[in-house]
């Protein structure tokens, strides 16, 4: 018998070997569950969605967090809405000025599954500058404005749950929760997927912020391999901005980001860049 | 009914929703289909793998063609082995100083297709630089040595017919057939692949030239999504040789390549760094 993981995107599709599901829960939000692949050990599907492996995590992980932590002058509080897997608060608190880092997830059983299937995401969790918010990420920001000098938007994608996380009202909220000269990073999707909306998700960020800069990076396993993001500042400039001796500081750990991979990932293809409007 | 082409790499597995098989022919060498898929238009597949599209084909020829081309001081002649499907002659020809395309096939069958089903790919096939030679690369380059200011290696994977071109034999060759101070560029499979032979590629490349560099793109049919070449020569060195005229006049029809991708390009991983041992 073979056992594949299969996802599809509308008119693509994704497969992994698989060697068995270890975990099948509906939660309150979504049906969680854990597969044994192949190719990239432990995964964690979420509705049917690849959402994070053991193997390849790395990518998105320090590039969702990475690029931001290093062209802030100082980043000390952090909020990371979404991102229950741990990852991004793992890297986060790689940077040894964090003073605390408030992770707001909606479903606290991705947070307890992670918990039990990927001890190195959730390695940092119980860190004392940790602060698990199980909860409406959207509410937690409301609730404590101009906190942040990092928003990390760890969503799933703009349907089911992380729907409201793309929005001109979620961005702004964002903006309100930032101290002055904060940074918002968020995902963004693939530029390859024929429904990207990275045009609306611009232009909508620069209604609140005076500049959103695509960057990108490949992971294997999202949709079409390669995968996107989008960096918000009124005041920090992700190429301008980057310290050089942090950047070579996370370099001695990390397994994606060197200094040139954090400037080439904010190098726009042609296509893109005319699709973006920053040709 | 539901139609789709897919095609498995080992513990992966790619999926694109078709909408019919437009040829099928075994040729001397492999097996010819031309798939029609809703994402990526037409398809060329050879013996199962998925060599071209339509839609996103741009990535693969300006990736091989434009970083050497804008990096040689003076490119006139220029021999592309493999490259049946005529993107890569296509591209070359963007470049007004070239006088001499040679082109290498092994395989006329795919030429033929492709005229008939990749009008874009082949549009300059007919072009009086161009002169294509049907038959063994290998046995052209023995025949044909100081000729050459840039060979393109077109090839495919390194099983079946393009098994050769990855080999010292071949690489010794291509430097042999270049002039001094000649660029070799060779497709290299994805760096996600766990058979991937990065490392040995680089080793092999290094005994014949004295620079070999990695460089990457994301290119969504080829398995994992991410793809790469090496770019080796014993004068050019593509990031201080670029000529940034050059690249922007390139830029102005170009769907992927632009100077900032062409630097980024080069940016190696922090795993892959340790893998090819640059780190």
């Amino acid at each position: 018998m073979e056992l594949w993981l299969t996802e599809t995107y509308g008119p693509i599709r994704g497969g992994w070997k698989a060697g068995g599901v270890l975990y099948s829960k509906q939660s309150k939000y979504q049906l969680v569950e854990i597969v044994e692949t192949e190719r990239w050990g432990k995964t964690l599907v979420l509705d049917g969605c690849m959402m994070t492996t053991e193997k390849d995590e790395f990518v998105y992980h320090e590039m969702l967090t990475h690029p931001a932590m290093v062209s802030h002058p100082a980043p000390k509080s952090i909020c990371v809405v979404g991102g229950g897997d741990g990852g991004t608060v793992r890297e986060v608190l790689r940077h040894p000025g964090v003073e605390r880092v408030v992770l707001a997830e909606i479903d606290g059983d991705v947070i307890d599954v992670c918990r039990k299937y990927f001890p190195d995401h959730t390695s940092k969790l119980d860190d004392p500058r940790v602060d698990i918010q199980v909860g409406d990420g959207f509410e937690y920001l409301k609730n404590h404005q101009g906190e942040f000098d990092i928003i990390l938007s760890d969503s799933t994608d703009p349907i089911g749950p992380g729907e409201v996380l793309f929005t001109q009202e979620y961005f702004a909220l964002t903006k309100r929760a930032l101290r002055d000269g904060g940074v918002l990073v968020t995902q963004s999707h693939s530029p390859w997927d024929p429904d990207s909306r990275l045009r609306n998700i611009r232009d909508v960020l620069l209604h609140n912020f005076s500049q959103a800069h695509w960057y990108g990076a490949v992971i294997p396993t999202y949709p079409y391999g390669w995968w996107s993001f989008f960096f918000a500042s009124d005041k920090v400039h992700p190429l301008e901005s980057a310290r050089i001796e942090r950047m070579q500081e996370i370099t001695q750990n990390s397994k994606y980001f060197t200094p040139a991979v954090h400037d080439a990932a904010f190098a726009v293809p042609a296509f893109l860049a005319r699709e973006l409007g920053v040709a």
